[in-house]
């Protein structure tokens, strides 16, 4: 596949429909490390792009989309649905939370509270679509939803990043995979996953996607059970670095991007700089380095 | 006074110790509004450019500095005293409110917490620098300060910014005087005040200063009792428009700055949006606006 390609298509077909969200930089200890504030995005992450790219080409059938989601997923695909006139279900599991679950019901999507995790909610939507001829879209795992992905880090390259090595949080893969395929090696990728919440580092270990366990901080957002085989395939032909995270390590993030940015994100938004301040990834002297801020979903929400 | 001449220099003064801040554009019922995210400066509002800008052409004392502030004035003092090796005295009035107590304390000063509003405060602070020798750093009505503030609006102007009316919370004026320095009247400039602090609106009607009493959800940031000489020098010698919110459209702007863009914002970095929202300000068919966001330090603290 041709991911530039693709990339540049989708860019080109989501733009007007997707915020082109600002950068700024962090001083660390000394160090400036660049951020992409993705969580500006429509419904608070960089989910909005996937989700567009993929309606915006689609044939959508009489019955709507329909969508499973630990949370930002929905949301994006409800908010995109809504923007192009479609009809949407969106199915989430019972640990999204109150905060991600009023978001959705907020774009006016048909919703329905799962018990369990997202592999629950999934299952569901998939029967949802088998019986009434929906269209699923799939968070994570299919090529339009990573070539929408992968804009986030098209466009930062458009806005002047100049850094060697770009960290990136990764749940189900969407999101690195698309950065991967857009990069093509042209800058160090790493991949930073919550220790509870690790599809890609056992993937990477088994030599191919493998069931986990999920929980921790961040799960409602990266807790994928099984990582997608388009991010595990670039990922595993590239030898990208991946790298786990406490969940201490995590809310330190978060605290840090509040205290110092007033930038209140989620604890996913926040598992990628989470790798700089507790040593899970150490850049060498003079490495330039960038960490994508990827959601903004924190619960509970702070005005409500 | 030359103020464009000032503000580059303060611009020159202040680089390395200041964030350059985001811009970002918000789509507000099919309008498209340019913001500038200032609450993402040092200590949470642009306060930190007018403190460096005093700070770096003094001659401080062996006694420090003292100041005065509602908070955000305060927090930025104690940040830039501590950056440049000096020591500080802050005194805040009650009505700061525990978040920005915490806030400047975290900066290392000295601080002092006056029961009643800003003008109590100040009373202290004169006191101090009386018996010490303490210099004075004041939040809006030196020259130096008004400097440091103008380069909020150079900095605004060099990302680009296109908008043929900039609205600006007004407290004690030295952001929006900054801004009118830096502008001569190259652009619509909009003061907005809540209804409850309006200190400019009044001496405007009144030809010159008056007193006035202060209330209501942003009187930490935005309530002083009486306007500065040079802001309004500087507004009435421009004509500028002035209008008041209430504050129920200030907390719709803040919810509108979270739910749309995660960005959680204190009132008064509300407060300039507020006036779109509500109708205080209706810009022409056509019209470029922008809204300077200028504070971050809300109550309480989300992560506390």
């Amino acid at each position: 596949m041709a991911w530039q390609a693709l990339i540049s298509q989708a860019g080109a077909r989501i733009a007007g429909h997707v915020r082109r969200t600002p950068v700024a930089g962090l001083d660390l200890g000394g160090r400036e490390v660049a951020l992409k504030l993705e969580q500006m995005q429509h419904t608070g992450s960089f989910k909005a792009r996937g989700a567009f790219n993929t309606l915006l080409q689609a044939e959508v059938p009489e019955a709507g989309i329909v969508a499973a989601s630990g949370g930002n997923h929905g949301a994006a695909v409800a908010y995109a649905a809504a923007a192009l006139g479609h009809r949407a279900r969106i199915y989430v599991p019972e640990i999204a939370g109150p905060a991600k679950i009023t978001l959705i019901r907020a774009q006016g999507a048909d919703l329905t509270v799962v018990p369990g995790a997202y592999a629950e909610a999934a299952e569901r939507a998939a029967e949802w679509q088998a019986a009434t001829g929906a269209m699923q879209v799939h968070p994570y795992d299919a090529e339009a939803t990573v070539a929408g992905q992968g804009t986030v880090m098209a466009e930062w390259e458009e806005q002047g990043l100049s850094a060697d090595t770009v960290l990136i949080a990764v749940g189900g893969g969407g999101l690195i995979a698309g950065a991967l395929g857009w990069l093509e090696g042209r800058r160090k990728v790493v991949a930073v996953e919550p220790e509870t919440s690790c599809a890609l580092h056992a993937a990477l270990r088994a030599g191919g996607p493998v069931d986990v366990e999920v929980s921790g901080v961040a799960a409602n957002a990266l807790g994928a059970r099984r990582i997608g085989e388009i991010c595990h395939g670039l990922a595993q032909a590239q030898g990208i670095e991946s790298v786990l995270v406490p969940d201490a390590a995590i809310t330190d993030a978060q605290a840090l991007l509040w205290r110092d940015m007033r930038q209140l994100v989620e604890p996913a938004g926040a598992t990628a700089l989470a790798a700089l301040l507790c040593g899970a990834y150490v850049p060498e002297p003079g490495e330039r380095v960038a960490v994508l801020v990827c959601g903004g979903n924190i619960a509970p929400d702070p005005l409500a």
